[in-house]
């Protein structure tokens, strides 16, 4: 159990400002200290190369984000993505260990997708699933992997190729219901074109376009005025499991909502009837109950 | 094309002293200036977690190895690994983005496999292979992701489970010598628990064990007394293209030689007939001819 981080755009973006309150959060502001990952999704300088498909890169560390130095390169080198997936750990399954560090990545259809997992799965939820055919196994222990590869083999049994992003879209809600139904699931998953954000309890939204203003982060005394390193066209989605920061309006997703987003703007929207919210309390109590941490 | 550094050890060991030597043939003492890659295997410390299979550390760069922050992170950082494979790259198919940098990963039957290439293949070698179901694709647009996606797909339409060691290996060395044939192909191979080196042209590996010397480099004025920072009962082994240090004996492979490495041993061997040998000079100006550099 974990927090999540998520950045959707419609132009190369450096996440260092969210970044920089979001590791704080990994040892000093909060209590995730069993490591952290990130996956960036880079666009191709020449799109007619690497199929047009964006390359990852990956930095993962099973020491705590607020004080690990591949967390200090991360902050420090800007790299410039059209999507990012970030996750830090309070380990509650599977011991702390660089396997069962998130984000967890998979080549699908010749692209890559990243998956990050906060919540908590009944132990035996593979045994209350239909048994579905093993294009991929987990390496490591967590229940979330485990749910990334059954989502994953599903997607593969149903479609032998790449369907539409919006029917892809209702699959992947879909899916996400289910294992939602079987514990505590929130989570992100992107291919470097679009991410996907399903709310099991608690998950935020912002989308930043002009005209810009100053933010001022939550876990750290940092401001930034985007106006000063933004262009009138940047289009900038994060999403979050608690805002990171104080002063803006952060959309909060309903419980059981599944969002897609891509260049910064939600492609499908999928809101469940009678539409319920949890305060960030509520939320953070669901947690602790199941055995998870927020 | 490209050079290749592989490590295979019987306990974790930090590479930092090779790979201060190797990066600097990323740009300062040779040409492999379009990025680099390093993936480092490292053993669960719990081992009745993460299935006892190692996690990955990924580090990739589309700037120059020797002045890469992500490589200063990399050299300055002390990750012990059981196994490690690193590349830099100068592109000769496939422009130089992070989706054409080695070394690709891909998990197998819930192992995560990396590999590294260096050579070239003919433009059309997947039409002079027999088809094969695909289970994995390429992400990018190099041959060598082609060829290890090729492999890794034969290798899962012959075996539906792990198959011994020992079996895997035959099986490998005939993919290598089949992709060898179609161009010049010398690569490294790691589950985490073997390397596997096939030389086409070049490769060199030593076995640094009891009783340990001094060891300088060839690219940089840095030596280390390894009696020093290692215990009697430390294997490790060091396999590359051309030699990274200039005072220790560093065996060759022969030309079309498969070796699988394990706790820093060879595990297992197949030497061709008649073996040969390539010089350095000879390796290199074959590279040259077949339109990739050394």
């Amino acid at each position: 159990m974990c927090q999540l981080l998520g950045m959707n755009c419609n132009t190369p973006t450096d996440i260092h400002f969210s970044f920089a309150g979001f590791r704080k959060r990994g040892g000093q502001t909060d209590i995730h200290t069993d490591g952290f990952g990130i996956v960036f999704f880079e666009k191709n300088p020449d799109p007619s190369q690497g199929n047009g498909k964006a390359g990852i890169r990956q930095f993962h560390d099973d020491k705590p984000s607020f004080c690990s130095p591949v967390a200090d390169l991360v902050n420090s080198y800007p790299i410039k993505a059209m999507n990012v997936i970030c996750h830090i750990r309070k380990a509650t399954q599977g011991t702390n260990c660089l396997a069962n560090t998130h984000p967890f990545v998979r080549e699908v259809w010749g692209e890559e997708w990243a998956f990050a997992h906060n919540g908590q799965l009944q132990m035996d939820f593979m045994d209350q699933l239909s048994p579905v055919p093993t294009h991929y196994q987990p390496v490591g222990t967590t229940d979330s992997e485990m749910a990334f590869c059954y989502l994953l083999n599903r997607l593969k049994s149903q479609f032998s190729e790449p369907p539409s992003n919006e029917v892809l879209f209702q699959f992947l809600t879909t899916i996400c219901r289910e294992l939602s139904a079987l514990g505590l699931f929130n989570c992100l998953i992107s291919n470097g074109d679009w991410q996907l954000a399903y709310a099991g309890s608690l998950l935020f939204f912002i989308t930043r376009k002009a005209p810009f203003g100053e933010a001022k982060l939550a876990d750290s005394e940092l401001a930034i005025d985007f106006s000063e390193v933004t262009s009138q066209t940047d289009k900038v989605t994060l999403i979050t499991t608690i805002p990171l920061t104080y002063n803006e309006h952060w959309q909060q997703l309903y419980v059981d909502e599944c969002l897609m987003f891509r260049d910064g703007d939600i492609l499908f929207k999928d809101t469940p009837d009678n539409p319920t919210r949890l305060t960030i309390e509520e939320g953070i109590a669901i947690a602790r109950k199941v055995g998870a941490s927020l």
